[in-house]
């Protein structure tokens, strides 16, 4: 078959549609861009619609991987030329190969994690850069499943996928309201802590050997009120100097950390 | 005086060509865009050289504040129209106040810090988001100053201000070599810990609580040779998932707190 060169052909234009959130969550599907991340999508089960790869862009070993794998992936895979490929990848990023994979969706109720885990939940995320680096820090430290309440943002943005590093993928991700967060993590017996910059107490203070979820709010306004009361601890980091906030995945990976060094 | 409302007036020209980095470089000037960065660096006593502002924009604390103190700062104040200041800011900032300043310059044999304080090191940096990032965790966590060492961006970038929320000019920054930083640190008896994605002990097995530096890496590379050898301890940070590294202000953030829990 021969590659596709024009930029008109409806494939290449169904796809470059799925950049708009809006086409994404109607035919429930994302764009996975960059050989690493659709590496990790496809190793954590991800079923791809189609993909769409230029052989001569592929230049990394992942790259290279999924130029092998894609014809046993079940799907169209389509060759590109350089010109087309660009037109589908973002920015900078043309590593060769991209699918449109069928978006993961699971629900809270669908959770399941070991009784002693370590959770994360983000209340009110707006960056899907934010999203994604705060990914990464969860797979490295082993919390078992991160919840995303109210959230602001698509969960498989095609940039939160990038800063998560296909972790996004690997990592049981799920969406529900803030509500229903605080009540599944209460009923199953977690000691909740919530990251505030006014927190009573020091994060290395508190206990996160047992069942630990780890609540941070948005980039802007912090947490909601559902998060005050007798089930949740405030917790603070210090700030000793000038600035009084730190970013949020800087303190998500630092919360992570603590509690990572306290399980082991 | 009226106000400026020419985008051709010279010293509007003259600041916007701060944006490039050889001019910054030959004029010994930067830009300093935002309010809460050019208020802090007028904390720190940065001399302004001149400064723009316009008042219907500056609707924060930080602006309203800088509006009144402008005329104290023994420099001229230029009072432009909407559309000259949207020319002199970056991206999307408006916020109605920007002072074009002499860069701060310190060297290392300037560096004056505590005997037992806590050092970073960040070596052959390349992203001034980055520089910045780190900075505003080292301002949170006691770093007693910044040692870049071999850098691949100026220090005084305007983005690597605007990351590190102006605390780029409160903390100590230096600029050196990596040798001569290894040297300076040995002579006065630091522990030398290396972050390496390989290093032989985990981060949190090392005792931080003396005179303590944390050296860190180029974002694509890691740590050059430099830092290997018997006067230097390699640390690893705990990977439990699938990916293979960190964001380099995430792992400078987890060591710099982790030594403040340690010397607390």
């Amino acid at each position: 078959m021969l590659p596709i060169t024009s930029l008109k052909n409806p494939r290449v234009q169904e796809a470059v549609r799925l950049r708009d959130r809006r086409h994404r969550e109607q035919q429930g599907w994302t764009l996975i861009d960059g050989a690493r991340e659709l590496r990790r999508a496809l190793a954590a089960g991800v079923r791809l619609h189609e993909a769409f790869f230029c052989p001569v862009l592929c230049q990394g070993e992942d790259a290279r991987y999924l130029l092998a794998a894609l014809p046993e992936c079940g799907c169209p895979a389509w060759e590109v030329s350089t010109a087309v490929f660009e037109k589908l990848a973002f920015g900078q990023r043309t590593e060769g190969v991209l699918g449109v994979a069928e978006t993961p969706r699971r629900r809270l109720d669908e959770l399941s994690v070991p009784a002693d885990a370590m959770i994360a939940v983000l209340e009110g995320v707006e960056k899907p850069g934010n999203l994604g680096a705060v990914l990464r820090s969860a797979d490295a430290t082993g919390v078992a499943a991160v919840v995303v309440a109210d959230g602001r943002t698509d969960l498989f943005n095609p940039n939160a996928i990038r800063a998560s590093l296909g972790t996004i993928f690997s990592m049981p991700v799920c969406e529900c309201t803030s509500g229903e967060a605080l009540t599944w993590l209460d009923t199953r017996g977690f000691s909740i802590f919530a990251a505030r910059v006014d927190g009573a107490v020091p994060y290395t203070d508190v206990d996160c050997r047992g069942p630990t979820a780890i609540v941070l709010g948005n980039e802007a306004q912090g947490l909601s009120d559902v998060w005050v009361g007798p089930k949740v601890q405030a917790v603070r980091l210090p700030m000793l100097g000038v600035a009084d906030s730190l970013n949020l995945s800087v303190t998500a990976a630092v919360l992570f950390y603590e509690a990572l060094r306290q399980r082991r």
